[in-house]
C-alpha cells in the first residue's frame, strides 16, 4: 500500500508542475480519503493548500480528519474564514473535537469563531470529558428513533436524518433521552410489517458503556461483540452519543502500540517514526534506559562482593551472560505472556494463583530441560571439544543448577509482578522485559554466588 | 466484563441446579452470544448440550461461533443428526468453513455430510484457500446488485434476500460476476430519486483484495479505510466474496499477539493463556530459550579468551551486567520500534537510510547522556561512597566509552536487523529483544575488551 501512495504522490507531482488541475481532480475523486492524506504528507505548504481545494467538499473534510495534526494547522492557518467555516461544518463532529482537542488556542479560537451553534455546542461537550474515556471519543451524530414510530415511519426519518449521521445502520429507540432499545437497518428493512412499531422490533438488551469507561474497554467491547457502534450514556441512564467500530480499531491499534513501546521500556509516543525528530526519539528513551543502567549497580555491587572468589575460580565469569541472558529471556516470555492476557481481557487479579502455578510447572520443565542441555554443552563443547580444563564436573554443575533455579525465579517473577501492579493500579506493561530482566540479572547472581561459594570455595 | 460473566455462570448454575428451564431462556435471551459462549466455557458436557438447547435457532448459530473448538466438538459428538443439519446450516458460511478446518476429519466427514449442498459447496470453496489469505476468511454471503437494477429494486432484493447475508450494508454491483462498483444501503436510502439506476449511485472506484491477499494486509486495509466489508476477487476480476470489519478486527488482534509473542521469543500459540497447559507453554517457549542459551556460549567465549586479562583487573567484570543491560536494553528499543511501524506499514524497506540515520543520530545523545552520567555514577557512588579504590579515572573512562560505543552498535543492529528480515521475506518480529540481545551481548563485551586492552593493560 505504501508504495501505491509513493506513486501516486509522483503522478500528482508532475501533474502539479505542468498546472493540469482538472487531471488532479479526477485523479483524487478516485482514491480514498485515506490515501489522499497520504499523499498530502509529502508536499510542502503552498501545494497542499492548492490540492486541498481541488477536492469536493466531503472528501476534503474525510481527508482533513486523516491528516496529522502539524498539516492540520498549516493548512488552517492558509484557510479564509470562509473556507475554515466549510470544512469545520462539514467534519463529523467527533473529528472536530479531535481537532480542537489538538490545536493551538490561537487556531481553537478561529475555529470556534467558524463553527455554526449546533456544532460548536457538541464539540464542547465532547470536549468535557477526559482523555481516553468513551465521552473523548464518542460521536453526538446518531439516528434516534421513538418506540411508537413504526417501521415505515422510521426508514422515513433515517433517509430524510442520516445524511449527517456517522452511521445510521444502528438505530437507537429513546424516549425523553432514556436509551431503550436498539434497531439495526437490517432489522427495519427486513420487517414484515411496516406498520409494526419500532418498540417491537427492537433489542431492549442493549450493551452500553458509561461516559467515563476507558476507550480502550469500549474497543475491546465493540471487537467482542462485533458491534458497528456502542451507545454512551450519562449516569442516569440517558443517551449522549455512540462510539463507531472505525474509532473503536483505530484505539486498539494505538492502545496496543503504546502496550508494546512500553514493554520495550520506552515512553509511549503520538507520534508515527518517521515524524519523529532523533530528539523525540532520545527524550522517549533515556528515561528508561538511564533507569534501567543505574538499576543494574546492584548488579555490580554483587559481583564486587563476590569479587575475590571470582579471582580465584575465572572460569565462573564466562557464564555469566548465559545465565543472565537466559533468565531475562525466560522472564519477559513469562510477563509479555501476562501482559497481553491481561490486556486482552483474558486474565484478570483473581487469576493469579492459578497463573503462578502454572509458570511454576512450566519453568520446571524449562528449566530441568535447558540445565540438561547447558550440562551436555559445557562438557563436550567447553570441555572436551575447547580443552578447558579449568571447567570441572563441580563447576558444570553449579552451572546448570543455577540455570535451573534462575529460570524459576525468572518465570515466577515474571508473571507476578504484571500481575500485582494490574492489582494496585499501575500499569501492568511496564513490567515488562527490561524491568524483569534487571531484577532476574540480580536474583540469578545471588543464587549463582551462592551456590558456588557453598559448593566450589 | 470477564467480572460480569463469572457471575452469569453462578446464576445459570444453581437454575440448572433447580432445573428452572424457563428462567434460564429468558436469561439467555438477553445476553450477547460472545457472552453466553464464555459461560458455557465452565459447564461439563451435560450440561452445555442441555444449555445450548435452550438457545435460539439463530442465537444458537452465532453463539456456537464464538465457542473454542474443543467445546464445539464436544457440543457436535453430543447432537443428533438433526440437530447437527439445523446449527450447521444456520451458521455463516466463513463460520462453518473455520469450523471444518478445526476438526477432526471423523467430525468434518458428520458436517458435511449434514450440510445443504448449496453450503457444502461454499465451504469447499473457502477451505480452498491458503490458511492466513483474504480467500481463507471472507465469507461468500454478500449483497449482490445488477447495474441497471432501480433504487427502489434494489432495495426491495435486499429486503428480499439480506436476511441470511453476513452484512446488507455494503452492495456489491456485479456484471456476470465481475466487480462493477459499490454501493452502501446509505446511499440507496438517502437516494432522491427511487427510479434512478444503481450505476448512477455506485462508487466505481471500489477498493478490492485478491484470494490470496494475506489477511493482515485485508485488516489493515479495512482499519485505515474505515470500510465495513472489503471485496475479494479473483484473478479474472470476478468477485468471490467479501471480508467485513468484525473478523479484521479479530485478525488485527490475533496477528499482534502473535508479533508479541514472537518479539518475546515465543512459537506463537492459538490458544488463551488460561486453556494452556504448562506443557503447551513449554513447548512454544523451550526453542527459543534453548537456541539462545547455546548462542550465549558465544559471548562466553569472549570472557574466556580475555580472562587472564579479566584475572588482573577483576573490577572490569562488576561492570559487565550494566554494560550488557544497557546494550540489550537499547537494541530492542528500535528493534521493536521499528517491527511495530513495519507491521502498521508506516515504514518499508526503501526508508532504510533514513532509518538508521535517524537512530544512529538519536544513539549519539542516548549515548553521550548515559555515558556522562554513568561517570558521573562510579565516580561519585562506586568509589566515592563505596571507597572502591581499584576503580582508577580510566576504567571510569573506558566503561563509559563503551557504553556509548555499545548503545551505537545497539541502535544500528536493533533497527537493520528487523528491515533485513523484512527484506528478505522473514518475519521482522522475530529480530527482537531476545535475538538482538544475544547479538549485541557478544559485540559490547568485544568492544569492552579491546577498549580495556588498548587502555589498562
Amino acid at each position: 500500500m505504501a508504495v501505491q501512495t509513493a506513486t501516486f504522490e509522483k503522478t500528482i507531482r508532475t501533474l502539479l508542475d505542468e498546472k493540469k488541475y482538472q487531471t488532479i481532480k479526477d485523479v483524487l475523486v478516485t482514491m480514498e480519503p485515506a490515501d489522499i492524506a497520504a499523499v498530502f504528507d509529502d508536499f510542502g505548504e503552498e501545494r497542499m493548500a492548492l490540492l486541498f481545494r481541488l477536492l469536493p467538499k466531503e472528501t476534503a473534510a474525510e481527508t482533513f480528519a486523516e491528516l496529522e495534526s502539524e498539516i492540520q494547522e498549516t493548512l488552517i492557518r492558509g484557510f479564509s474564514d470562509r473556507e475554515l467555516h466549510e470544512l469545520v461544518n462539514e467534519l463529523y463532529v467527533d473529528d472536530a473535537a479531535d481537532l480542537v482537542d489538538e490545536m493551538p488556542a490561537n487556531v481553537v479560537k478561529r475555529i470556534l469563531a467558524q463553527a455554526d451553534p449546533q456544532m460548536r455546542k457538541e464539540i464542547n461537550e465532547i470536549l468535557r470529558y477526559p482523555e481516553n474515556s468513551a465521552g473523548s471519543i464518542m460521536t453526538t451524530e446518531y439516528v434516534s428513533l421513538r418506540p411508537k414510530m413504526t417501521v415505515a415511519e422510521a426508514i422515513t426519518r433515517i433517509r430524510r436524518t442520516g445524511v449527517d449521521k456517522e452511521t445510521i445502520y444502528t438505530c437507537y429507540v429513546t424516549e425523553g433521552r432514556k436509551l431503550l432499545g436498539a434497531v439495526s437497518v437490517k432489522d427495519l428493512l427486513l420487517a414484515v410489517d411496516d406498520d409494526a412499531p419500532v418498540s417491537s422490533l427492537m433489542d431492549e438488551n442493549v450493551i452500553s458503556v458509561g461516559t467515563l469507561t476507558d476507550q480502550e474497554e469500549v474497543a475491546t467491547m465493540l471487537s467482542k461483540y462485533n458491534f458497528l457502534a456502542l451507545p454512551v450514556v450519562d449516569t442516569d441512564g440517558r443517551m449522549v452519543g455512540i462510539v463507531t467500530f472505525d474509532d473503536a480499531m483505530d484505539v486498539l491499534v494505538e492502545e496496543t502500540t503504546e502496550d508494546i513501546e512500553k514493554m520495550a521500556g520506552m515512553l509511549p509516543s503520538e507520534k508515527t517514526y518517521l515524524r519523529s525528530t532523533p530528539w523525540d526519539l532520545f527524550k522517549h528513551r533515556i528515561p528508561w534506559l538511564a533507569l534501567l543502567m543505574i538499576s543494574a549497580t546492584f548488579t555490580g555491587l554483587i559481583i564486587t562482593n563476590f569479587e575475590n572468589a571470582l579471582a580465584a575460580q575465572v572460569v565462573l565469569t564466562a557464564f555469566i551472560p548465559m545465565l543472565m541472558d537466559t533468565g531475562g529471556n525466560s522472564g519477559s516470555q513469562a510477563s509479555v505472556t501476562i501482559i497481553r492476557a491481561l490486556s486482552l481481557g483474558e486474565l484478570e487479579f483473581s487469576d493469579a494463583p492459578k497463573v503462578v502455578w502454572k509458570e511454576i510447572r512450566t519453568a520446571v520443565l524449562c528449566g530441568c530441560a535447558l540445565a540438561a542441555l547447558c550440562f551436555v554443552k559445557i562438557m563436550l563443547f567447553d570441555r572436551l571439544l575447547l580443552g578447558n580444563t579449568d571447567i570441572t564436573l563441580m563447576t558444570a554443575f553449579v552451572v546448570c543448577f543455577t540455570m535451573a533455579l534462575t529460570v524459576l525465579i525468572a518465570k515466577v517473577v515474571g508473571c507476578s509482578l504484571p500481575m500485582a501492579a494490574k492489582k494496585i493500579g499501575f500499569d501492568p506493561a511496564v513490567m515488562a522485559s527490561p524491568f524483569i530482566t534487571t531484577i532476574v540479572d540480580a536474583l540469578s547472581l545471588l543464587v549463582y554466588f551462592g551456590i558456588a561459594s557453598a559448593l566450589l570455595f
